[in-house]
């Protein structure tokens, strides 16, 4: 019997499970929605649901690693409960893993989201047989995770890898964290969209005045306008690559690693930002401009091959490769780790 | 036979060579000055003469575990060169290691001094029995060495760990790295002087005036003043504890470790500059925040006993305890680690 694994990404949104085979092929995948406000239970139900009735279709076809799910939030490894995690309200200090476990009767690894996609990038996308990366997800905030000798670095307490609060901006905006500056406050969606709001406040002679007044006004919307020339725009995605400049000068003069993955829904705004991303790195690392690969591969589009052939002491930055996919598919890796 | 190793501190100024036994217990110090002027083969020379005289005068009575030395500059780990070595002219892609080794007839390892620092202080010093910790060197410039899973964390190619050059001010002074408002520019000796320097410029009515007139003007004459409460020297001190608080602050976000030590010479200023850099560490780190160790401790002058009494999810940030020693004992440590 050949064997596979369940990856779970249980968002504030959308919980999506996947049933994968050891060489990462996909054998199937659920989207549910996330009952948040019915509160726990409900969402632990549904996803009990859906994991059982993959393992009764596949019991007598594939033997099962184990379950990975990947949460939003800071989790204690030892105890497998939730300490904090702001998109699953009422979900703090309740022994989910143990929960989880008991209603499934096996064991199931509970990760960070970001840590996760970061596995996820590792095993199938941009980082493949990188065994040192860090990975930025830029969605409604800036999560990170770090991979150091081919495992996850969780740290004294599962805290490792808040990329999203290294400050880029002693002076700047205000953060939920209580500190000033943090890259989250310049290259989230949320931060996408304020300071959209902030140009128009201030009288910005733009396209986003009309944009902004459309109650769907997304960071999206900013990036269809910055790559149709707009000023404003253009300048607010600047500010993007500024910050995420700054953050990557620090990891690689920090860890000097191999690559460096940027993912998450604001990475799709990749021509937008990165040019003034790899121009602050360039200048705000010496150690990257030792180690950069050539300007051409700057706008690099994950093309692996071409990495490849880099040798290994290039500073690859590149954008991830499997998008909202790279959870679910790191969560499913993390079981099949977890069966070594 | 006991076993013994040899552990080597070149820098810029002095040659020290020190013999310790494995608990690292010294059994001989030697301390020559580096004469840099006269070219490596005298300074080569002058070391390999010291080392032989001790391989001789033990060779009786104790077994050599090897040989370790510290280096300032970046070291190429495979081929045992010198990349970058700004105190040490005309080292640069030099065959250092080859050629100690050929005239010792025994294997040498190389290591950057910062890093040697680290392991020095984790055997014997601050962060004893600590296997993952950080340590930021404040001497005329900024150095760093990170340690991971009791390891020296090197990077792809042995660039980790320059924390001296993390960014803190954005806009702030230029560094000779080709950035702005690097640490090294606000927290070096080299920078403590240049910001007196300055308040002289701008008219400070201080104390600095009078002191800033002499050829041996220092950052300790400066922390003397402050000591002595001269407001201008504070604020200096300030700005050191503040861009030290910032950079501790990316630290313990990415990284998530127990254990930060600050040495080299300015780290004898603690009492002047720890105040506001843990002010601005709690303010930047909600990591920090959660995992820091009661306030009576911030002061901390590496009291181990009652650190340890901390448990292990506390993170502490705390003063080195061998002082210059530390490059040497790392150096002889370094030796011994490679005879395992």
């Amino acid at each position: 019997m050949t064997t596979y694994s369940i990856g779970v990404d249980l968002g504030g949104t959308n919980l999506r499970i996947a049933a994968a085979d050891e060489d990462g092929k996909l054998i199937e995948k659920v989207t549910l929605g996330t009952r948040v406000t019915l509160g726990r239970d409900y969402v632990i139900h549904d996803m009990c649901d859906a994991i059982r009735g993959m393992i009764d279709k596949y019991a007598s076809k594939r033997s099962l690693a184990g379950i990975g799910i990947g949460v939003p939030g800071i989790i204690d490894m030892r105890t497998g409960m939730l300490r904090e995690s702001p998109n699953l309200p009422g979900w703090a200090d309740y022994p989910v893993r143990a929960e989880i476990e008991k209603r499934l009767g096996t064991r199931v690894i509970l990760e960070n989201d970001a840590n996760v996609a970061a596995l996820g990038e590792k095993w199938l996308g941009a980082a493949r047989d990188f065994d040192d990366m860090a990975m930025i997800t830029l969605g409604t905030g800036v999560g990170g995770g770090l991979l150091l000798n081919g495992l996850i670095w969780h740290g004294m307490s599962g805290m490792a890898g808040e990329f999203g609060h290294v400050v880029v901006e002693p002076e700047g905006h205000a953060c939920g964290c209580g500190s000033h500056g943090c890259v989250e406050q310049y290259a989230s969606a949320t931060a996408v969209v304020r300071m959209a709001r902030e140009a128009i406040a201030a009288g910005a002679d733009s396209e986003l005045v009309r944009a902004g007044s459309d109650p769907e006004f997304s960071a999206k919307a900013i990036y269809n306008l910055a790559i149709q020339g707009d000023e404003y725009a253009r300048t607010i995605f600047c500010r993007v690559g500024r910050a995420l400049g700054i953050l990557l000068a620090a990891l690689v003069n920090g860890l000097n690693l191999p690559m460096y993955v940027i993912g998450g829904g604001v990475s799709s705004a990749w021509e937008a930002f990165s040019p003034s991303m790899f121009e602050e790195l360039r200048l705000r690392s010496m150690v990257y401009a030792t180690t950069a690969p050539p300007a051409s591969l700057d706008a690099g589009r994950g093309a692996s091959a071409q990495l490849e052939s880099l040798g290994p002491t290039k500073t690859i930055v590149t954008r991830a490769l499997l998008g909202s996919d790279a959870g679910l598919y790191g969560a499913a890796r993390l079981a099949l780790l977890g069966s070594d």
